[in-house]
């Protein structure tokens, strides 16, 4: 049994593995287009940084154990065309020339490209040496040797979500400028509002200048870069002027050979597939961020995640060899970023995202210390907790607080409860553990379940004298 | 309708301010033994080692802020005996008089005591200035005292427990070298042999002189103390001396009040509730380190923790003022205990309670990252991880690795995991956050659990071999 893989990235490689753990004797084949198989994209800003000093550092594994698992890896090599009937790849090879591969089982794993947002001036000849994009290990390396080779003392950061975040800290940690522009009201679209604002403050101790709500609508690159700032309606312009510009602006799901091969798109344009990873073309499988993401609250989303990637990439991988009872069980919409000293996280939904899926949200934002206030180095948590006011389930929180204050692993204590159905009365029961200088009696977690219960009896009892009242 | 509370700590006083949330118009009198109400007694290692100055601030909170939610709290007044035909509570007072306290409802809280180990020389006497217990806020300040007035160079502390330990660390800060004894092979009886040895390792750097396996058959306290030890049975008997000694051997359940009023013990001597805290007694409810402790997996057990106590106390509360339909969900048994760098965790069963329980344990020793290596200051976490063979239930996991790690936080994952009765399968479908500087994306605790599964594959597969070779 021959099973092909397009792709070299998370969800690619971990189908390859789970493949080959499964069934030793599977014959597996990983096409990638570029030279970088399974390397982990998430680690590029800790290397603009100087943080990872050689770029070969963020391969997950190198060659040698990816081949000592037993996968075949053809590196530049692009898929251009997928046969059905006959179950052919067709590729075009290192050399320019074309050949194909035949397959028994394939898994798509094209991943995502990032999004041009429209700009004038920036449509055509994107990369050039002073305007970037920040998506693949061969990306960075281009903007590392500008970095290196040109004279960069101020950098114009487009887009301030997740990963525009990290690299405006990585290019601050370097030294350089950075200056930053963000269409929406406030940075991390995903957040409560009232946190964002908090990181916008950390942001602008650490001297990066951001910029929300504003627009950015044509982009000169010359011997530097110069962009035209419009806030939202107003017909005001600014320009600002940067030695170079990184547009991040999301990712959308790269889809074209799924498409042209008669697969189904499902949620924002994603390649559909059920939970088996089956895209309902016999014998064709795809993982990772070119497909839908199952959201166990919201049912049918798209979340492209490296975690989602690897642990859908794991169920294909052991779907395409006949092993059809692993099913992929769905995310709550975990995400976690660093910035600076700062650590923001959430999990489950938003309250808009709840009310549009049903529930009867009620949010509170409150705060709590990480450990008993008595103990050197206690740090305030902000959170926010959402819940359903009619069943009491949780439905998401939101948390920000320094990185000592481990909320990249409190955010999992919710996101574990989340993905359980929990309630918030059940959030108070948990079994969680203490000692004065890692955490006080009731977790953060559970004082703000209190105070959400207190807030919701409070409110109910309001409505009762009103209506009372007539 | 008059609430009177037997005891000022944890259990008490979340009893006493669930008791006033909930019925504002509830009198609620504690009665405490000493001058110290809601004092945060996890926090006394950290006043003795001098990060916390003012003892006083070891206060979960202060005497006004209790008088503020509306709590009578009687000091220095200790109950002698219940009246439960009467409803009344025989109290000696300050004065050394005494008096009657009327009740409506009674809530028993009295907590735990040191437990006394039988040692030649140490039953009659046992606090001296040179013989010293840790357990109460005055314990800790008879031991500043000496402390700080006596030349203390050297101590010796009987026991190696989570206090035991903790009690190490506190007198390594301040200067004082440590020579500690444990009677059991291991530190900390409730953690895996693996990772006990290498918290052992970590006290042996940090200069602690700990002896396990070892028995202190006797005390001598004069001008310093000396003790004479014994390993297991052998008869060869070394001494050594320091300027003091400690005492930290555990606790029991403090009844004798309950019993004297006809309540029922139940597991470890403890006074006997149901998930109400009731006790069977018209009107009287305990909680606390006093009572049993339901379990989510061993059904009745005793586990005497601030955590509990503080969980069972607001149940206990709200039962007293007639809100029967709370009850008190039950413990997984977590517990985490700082020791100088390093950070011991553990939830669920160890294996000798799995199988004791009737489950059939099978158990890996495995280690992790705690963030992406590439990323600086990765850290290696040791996790052991019990499972049930046959059901693939998550039973039990315990923890080693520096603070950095967060692996307190990541406990509380595994026990929230634990709590809803996840499977191993399920660990690895949590969907839990990553970022390069602080995670994978396997989480080291799906690492474990992945790891779980392919070594019980493996296992089933030689078994079946076996069996198939007759």
């Amino acid at each position: 049994m021959r099973l092909v893989i397009i792709g070299g990235s998370d969800a690619g490689i971990a189908g390859a593995l789970r493949a080959r753990e499964l069934d030793p004797s599977c014959d597996v084949t990983v096409v990638l287009d570029d030279a970088y198989p399974n390397f982990s994209i998430c680690g590029i800003p800790y290397y603009l940084s100087g943080e990872v000093v050689d770029w070969s550092k963020l391969a997950h594994r190198t060659l040698e154990e990816l081949s000592s698992y037993g996968i075949a890896i053809r590196m530049n090599t692009r898929a251009l065309a997928i046969d059905r009937s006959r179950h052919q790849l067709l590729c075009r090879t290192p050399d320019g020339g074309s050949q194909e591969i035949s397959w028994d089982r394939l898994i798509i794993a094209t991943g995502a490209t990032p999004v041009i947002p429209t700009i004038e001036g920036l449509s055509a000849g994107l990369q050039t040496d002073r305007v970037f994009l920040v998506h693949t290990i061969a990306d960075a390396r281009a903007l590392m040797s500008a970095l290196s080779s040109v004279q960069v003392t101020r950098a114009l950061i487009i887009g301030a979500g997740y990963i525009g975040l990290e690299l405006a800290e990585a290019l601050t940690t370097r030294g350089v400028t950075v200056a930053q522009f963000e269409a929406r009201e406030h940075l991390l679209a995903t957040i409560d509002p009232t946190l964002a604002g908090q990181l916008e403050a950390e942001l602008a101790i650490k001297g990066v200048e951001l910029v929300t709500g504003t627009r950015v609508s044509s982009l000169t690159a010359n011997d530097d870069v110069t962009v035209t700032l419009s806030r939202d309606l107003s017909t005001n312009t600014t320009t600002t002027t940067g030695d170079i510009a990184i547009v991040v602006a999301g990712v959308q799901p790269e889809t074209d050979l799924a498409v042209a091969a008669g697969a189904r798109l499902g949620h924002a344009g994603a390649i559909w597939v059920n939970r088996r990873m089956e895209t309902g073309i016999d014998g064709i499988f795809a993982a990772g961020d070119c497909v839908i993401t199952h959201h166990q609250l919201l049912g049918e989303s798209y979340l492209p995640l490296g975690t989602t990637a690897h642990k859908q990439g794991r169920i294909a991988g052991a779907a395409a060899v006949g092993k059809t009872d692993e099913e992929f069980r769905g995310v709550v919409g975990t995400q976690v970023v660093k910035v600076f000293d700062q650590v923001v996280a959430r999990t489950g939904l938003t309250e808009l995202e709840a009310s549009t899926a049903g529930f009867e949200p009620f949010t509170i934002t409150t705060n709590a210390d990480d450990h008993k206030r008595y103990y050197p180095g206690a740090r305030t948590i902000n959170i926010r907790l959402t819940g359903d006011v009619s069943t009491h389930r949780l439905l998401g929180i939101d948390m920000l607080g320094p990185t000592s204050a481990a909320v990249h692993k409190r955010i999992d204590v919710a996101a574990t409860a989340l993905q359980s159905g929990t309630s918030i009365e059940e959030l108070i029961d948990l079994d969680l553990a203490y000692t004065p200088p890692l955490g006080t009696p009731w977790d953060a977690l559970q004082i703000a379940a209190t105070e959400w219960l207190q807030l919701v009896s409070q409110r109910q009892e309001s409505i009762s004298r009103e209506v009372a009242l007539g």
